[in-house]
């Protein structure tokens, strides 16, 4: 059959939207008709030849939601009709990882997933005949999509996909680095760097977590508004102070947070997270990456006093078994995800998308299938 | 009166082992005899010179025994004929590490500890009418001595002082950072690098805690056997290996520790034991230090998979709450630390005892008063 996708045939390039022919689900897999897909940070990296192991062209998007439409042979942990989130990690339960619950880092599919194709060696995925690769194990910028069960977590049929598929990727990041890695506790402060998805996602997490005090660290204040609507009590723009960041915040909070959170992806912004947590007890959480080799530089005594250094992927959870709790506290309006996507989008207007977020004009936007 | 007492009068200059003069407890102190003291690296590194802000003289000696023999007004905490410890992280029980056990560095004694004065601003010591300085609330290297009550951790009277002075510091640094801050589970893998009297108590503490793996790494092979003793179950000397230790520990491990310490206090040994942690879930623990700005270098991604970096100092134990209960598996034998205690000397021979240790020939040279 023949599905709308954007693919990117080569780095560097804009994502070019077409019909290309997908093969059904084979054994173990779904077939998924996705409803909508937020727009990240890391598929345009991905696109930008930026990684220099990744084969070209291939169907990006790894923060979607949608229906299962058709089931493979042996399949057993969903039936079409399901509402399902795409899964960049999966969650097969029965490797170390999955058994031991010591890290959502599933190792059943990742090293296919890596190379683009499913279990199986092969892409369902093609053009003209010629094979297009699958994308973090989601390719979520088409509108039909396969994968192996492991890689959807179920979540309840009345989600609205156009918000809950944020849960795909940042807002599960933010909420479960708070949440589960970092496990912030009721009356504690609280400091996040960079506030886009991610970041506001921490924000909102700390704030139901019961944290006291939250301040919200960017570049650019045009995020604050939004940073103190989610709970951010205070805010600080590191060009328009002359002390830096993480001193106004030891001054702030009489020697520094019991928690920061870095999700700008840059290192000065995590030296300042790291000097931000208090240094006796403080925790400090990096979520962000760096495209390239530039390194953190820490003297012990950064952490001979109790201080905590720590990180994760996907906020640490495991997807199949903790995402649809996420999924249910955005049902109940506990969650609010609506002032995070700033824009909808068709998937023929991708690359504007694109655009909004280089921009720094968008929180998320959203394609609409 | 009069106490013998070992004093660094000038920065780099030996001890000098002579008389001087000591005054009773003040107000919330107590006057304790010294039984026994371990000598330190901490101890020849202050007398050094190489803190520059660190003034002298003073009576060092921080890994100390003793009875109380008299108690200053207002003291409720002991009574004379006490057996204790000494604690160079006092616990006051008022102050937020205290009350909230965020942190075990009681900030009551910090500002005038630092400084080699008791709370009051003074010292007790003094030699020909000059002022002589306390070292880390303890001065153990002095047959009496004087600390605030909050200073001291009480213990069973039956405890061995020459071998339980150990807990005032070493020992307790390593059980403590395997029991307490990293909390090792039963049948995991470690690695310890740097042999010292905390490496060997970090092994100990591993195989109590029913590590299955114990990974010992020093530069000086004749540690390993001791190593070995207290349980180490491979060993490994960096200099005997084409392949750095970090890899052959992840070789040896099918992925990396699940807890690493460093004990060496070197910073090649702190990147290899973070190196040598698993990425996903490890957890490496510092407890040395530099004693210059030489820093460790990450990227990001040394944590973004779940690995924990962190650190602490005194195992991150409260020691009057918690350094009874360590004592007492030592007077049960759980705990094993004859073999530890290489050389028994009098105070008139510390400075051999600084030459034993500097040469890499004793795990903890005891001085016996």
């Amino acid at each position: 059959m023949k599905t709308q996708a954007a693919v990117a045939f080569e780095p560097g390039k804009p994502l070019e939207v077409l019909d290309i022919d997908i093969e059904g689900p084979k054994d173990g897999e779904v077939l998924v008709e996705m409803e909508a897909c937020g727009i990240c940070h890391t598929d345009a990296h991905s696109a930008s030849g930026a990684e220099p192991w990744r084969k070209f062209p291939f169907v990006p998007g790894h923060e979607g939601c949608g229906i299962v439409r058709e089931i493979g042979k042996g399949v057993t942990l969903l039936k079409p009709g399901d509402k399902v989130i795409p899964l960049y990690k999966s969650e097969c339960g029965h490797c170390e990882p999955c058994t031991t619950g010591k890290s959502n880092n599933c190792d059943t599919i990742m090293p296919t997933q890596k190379l683009g194709v499913l279990m199986d060696g092969t892409s369902r995925f093609s053009y003209q005949g010629k094979e297009i690769l699958h994308f973090m194990g989601c390719s979520a910028f088409s509108q039909w999509s396969v994968a192996p069960e492991i890689s959807f977590a179920k979540i309840a049929p009345d989600a609205p996909s156009d918000e809950i598929c944020l849960l795909g990727c940042a807002v599960t990041t933010g909420l479960g680095a708070v949440w589960k890695t970092a496990q912030v506790k009721p009356g504690s402060t609280v400091a996040v760097f960079g506030l886009g998805g991610i970041g506001l996602a921490a924000i909102q997490g700390a704030k139901i977590a019961g944290a006291k005090r939250i301040i919200a660290v960017d570049l650019n204040s045009g995020k604050f508004d939004l940073a103190k609507q989610f709970g951010a009590t205070d805010v600080i723009n590191p060009t328009q102070e002359s002390t830096p960041a993480a001193e106004i915040i030891t001054e702030m909070t009489q020697g520094g947070c019991d928690y920061t959170f870095e999700a700008a992806g840059a290192i000065p912004a995590m030296q300042s997270a790291i000097d931000a947590s208090h240094p006796l007890w403080g925790t400090c959480c990096l979520l962000g990456n760096t495209p390239n080799e530039a390194r953190i530089s820490i003297h012990p005594t950064a952490v001979l006093g109790g201080r905590k250094i720590l990180g994760c992927t996907f906020g640490g959870i495991q997807g199949r078994s903790e995402l649809p709790a996420y999924v249910d506290k955005a049902i109940t309006g506990e969650l609010d995800l609506k002032p995070m996507v700033t824009h909808r989008l068709s998937l023929a207007d991708i690359n504007h998308g694109v655009d909004l977020m280089h921009a720094g004009k968008s929180i998320r936007s959203v394609i609409t299938f």
